[in-house]
Parts: C-alpha cells; structure tokens; sequence
C-alpha cells in the first residue's frame, strides 16, 4: 500500500480565457477526487483561463522580451537573452515567468496576477459547488542557481500551508531540529511534475496521502518568498 | 489507479558504521521491491554506513564549525552562524552539508566522499545479491536562494539519468520546447520527502512509476553541478 499516490488528470483538453478550472477538473477526472487530495495545476492552464494571454510577433523570436522586462520589478542578472528577474509577486525566476511552450503560435502566457489568489479561486468553487474539500497548488517551472536542469516549484496555494514548521519537534533520537522549515508545497509541486511531463500535456494531477497537518489556510508569497533584506542573494 | 507510488520503509534501524544499507533495506521492505522502482535514501545512513561521523565537543553547539571550514573549498555568504559553502563535489548548501540531527549526540555526520559512488554501491549489491534491478538516489535536504523553507534534493544517483534532457521534443501543441532539461532527480528527491519527514525517521522510500526512458547511467556531479564559470550566482 503506498503511502502517497500521484495521479496524472488527463484530457482537460485545451484551455481557453474564460475557461472554469474546477469544471474542467471535474469533468475530466476519472480518478475521482477524494476529500484530503491536492490538486496541482500548472500556471499555463491557471493562465490561459484567467485570459493572461499577449499577442506576440510570431515570426521573432525575442518579441516577448519587452513582456519580460514590463513584468519584472528588479533585474538581478542579464547574460544574452536570458533575464533572471523578481516579478512582482516576489518570484525570483528566469524571463518573469514568461514562456512560449504549450501556448499558441503568436502568444506569450504571463504569471497569474496573484496566483495564491487563483488557488483559493479553484479551492472555493470545487468545494462550494462539488462538495470535494481538497487542497490546491499552481505549479511552475523554474531553474535554480548552482544547480543545472528546472524542477517545479508551487507559485499558489490554497488550503494548504506553504511550509510545515518543525520548530520544537525533535528527531529520531530525541534532539531539537535545527532544520525545521520544510516548503512541503515545492516538494508536492515537483512530485507532480514527475506524471505531467514539459511534453505530454497533463495540466493536473492529484497528489493523495499527504499529512493532515499540512492541511490549512496557507499562501506561497506569504510563506515562501524571502524578504529581500533577509536574502543573501539579491 | 495511481501513475506513480511512494512507499516508505520503515524500521531499517539504527545505522552504524560498517552497516550494510543494502541487507538492511532488504531485511526491512515489506514493500517488495520492484525491478523499475528508485530508492530514496538520505544522506545521513548513508554517511552514518560510511563511517563518515566526526566526535565533536556536545557542550558546545558551535563546536562543528571548524568541520564546515574544513568540508568547505569555497565561501559563498556568511551571517552570524550560517556558511552558505561550495562542497569538494560542487555543491553550494548551507554549512557544507554538516547538520547534526538525526545523529548521536557527540557526533556530526559529512557528507559521503562520493555520493554518486555510495549510490552505485548500494545499486550493484541491490543487483548482484538480491537480482533487484532498481535506481538508487541519494537526498539530502537544502535551502534556496529566494525561497524560505527546505525541500529535498538529489546528492548522488545510480541507474537513473540526473537530468532528463527534452531537447528537441515538442509540446503539447506541437512547438520545440525551450526549457528542456528537467532534473528529476531532484523532483523524485522531493516527492520521497513528503512520506520521510525529518522527524519521523523515515530514511529509504521507494518510487514506483517513474518514466521508463529515465532509467540509465547517470551522476548528479556530472548532470546537475553546475559549472561555476557558467553560473550567474557564484
């Protein structure tokens, strides 16, 4: 018997400004939702839905460059094309969020204006007319310094603490911990990412059996963004 | 029915130096290992197996500083306590990878000498012994720049590819992909975190499901460090 199970959602089919998230989960889910689930939903659905869609010059490749430079509040590296920037959640992140893939020819998809906000968006709806009462996560795609290759990393949440607080509980053999934050919310983000692949089109995914302590009121840019006066790398 | 399953193993014990994690984790899995499953393990058995444990003075709680220096070839950032460090093998984390829960007191844990090494050992006797045909990753858990809280991440790896490389597929919409190069080690260290905890001494887990074409040779040391000429942050 696992003790967590991830479950990929497939045939959201695609999504549309306008769309309802929720509705579209609930008729495409045959792995029927269960109270205490988490569902992961990747910003360029959360996106495209929410109609944060720009059109771009499809036959240049750098037309979305101003769209970066627009949706970014600081700089903090340039090198070519690459911009690595903090958007105005506080996301540090490479081009503001913003890419091409899984959007159509000829447009740019920018982050959801508050993407926690979008969670608590789709959460609400699921329970109010559904009566499922699960967690929801907005994931994205980001690199990381030091370390080569993306994972995923949650940008919303609702319904679920960003980070398990540890403070005062002890480890296996009885001493305090030391390291006591965990951002279960990025662990459950990547963990998605490992059914949804950048390829095959799975927008969704459930994530089932996590710790009923995690469960709660929570928010990525409260818990997760780092006040910049306490960061060491900006 | 699940895409993917994370199975905890519970009780491989107290892991002395010498120990065996291979025998151990056998003796200890009620889960039946799978040819296609990857073990998680976390850096401290493995370090503990390894003998990789210092005596440190248990009156004084700075006492494990002059090891961080020592396990350290380069300095990134240091405030009050914290050294953010580059590692022998590349790695950039907090306090060389030295932390002192889950360890005796008394002790501090290094990191292993070579964790892509340690995860090819335990690979191979899994293998050679047992007929068990399974990936082996090393966790271990690290902060981030921007991010508050931890999550997991790979150290080490054997019989799994570090970064899954998209280059040349397309999306879902039939466009090249422009962020191609996943590091699922990562994401798969992440997802095993949220059935191991740091306080319920859970240190091995399974995962079963993963994407078939990510089986194969691969290295963390050589797949995810990144070059520090080709990094913006060092």
């Amino acid at each position: 018997m696992a003790d967590l199970e991830i479950i990929a959602i497939h045939d959201i089919g695609e999504v549309r400004p306008g769309d309802d998230l929720a509705e579209l989960i609930v008729a495409a889910d045959d792995a029927h939702l269960q109270d205490g689930d988490c569902l992961v939903i990747t910003q360029k659905v959360v996106s495209k839905a929410e109609g944060r869609l720009v059109d771009i010059d499809p036959t240049d490749p750098l037309s979305h460059k101003p769209l970066v430079e627009a949706e970014s509040v600081r700089i903090l590296r340039r090198r070519g094309e690459l911009i690595i920037s903090q958007t105005e959640h506080g996301f540090v992140c490479a081009n503001a969020g913003i890419d091409l893939s899984n959007v159509e020819r000829g447009q740019a998809a920018l982050l959801p204006v508050d993407s926690d906000r979008s969670a608590r968006g789709i959460r609400d709806r699921l329970r109010a007319r559904h009566g499922h009462d699960v967690a929801v996560i907005i994931s994205d795609t980001f690199g990381r310094p030091w370390r080569r290759g993306v994972t995923d990393v949650a940008i919303g949440c609702a319904g679920i603490r960003a980070v398990a607080d540890l403070r005062g509980t002890t480890d296996a053999l009885g001493r305090e911990l030391m390291v006591t934050e965990v951002a279960v919310v990025d662990e459950i983000a990547a963990a998605a990412d490992l059914v949804m692949g950048k390829a095959k089109g799975v927008a969704v995914a459930i994530v089932r059996g996590l710790e009923a302590e995690w469960f709660g009121r929570g928010s990525v840019v409260d818990e997760i963004v780092r006040d910049p006066a306490d960061d060491l790398f900006r």
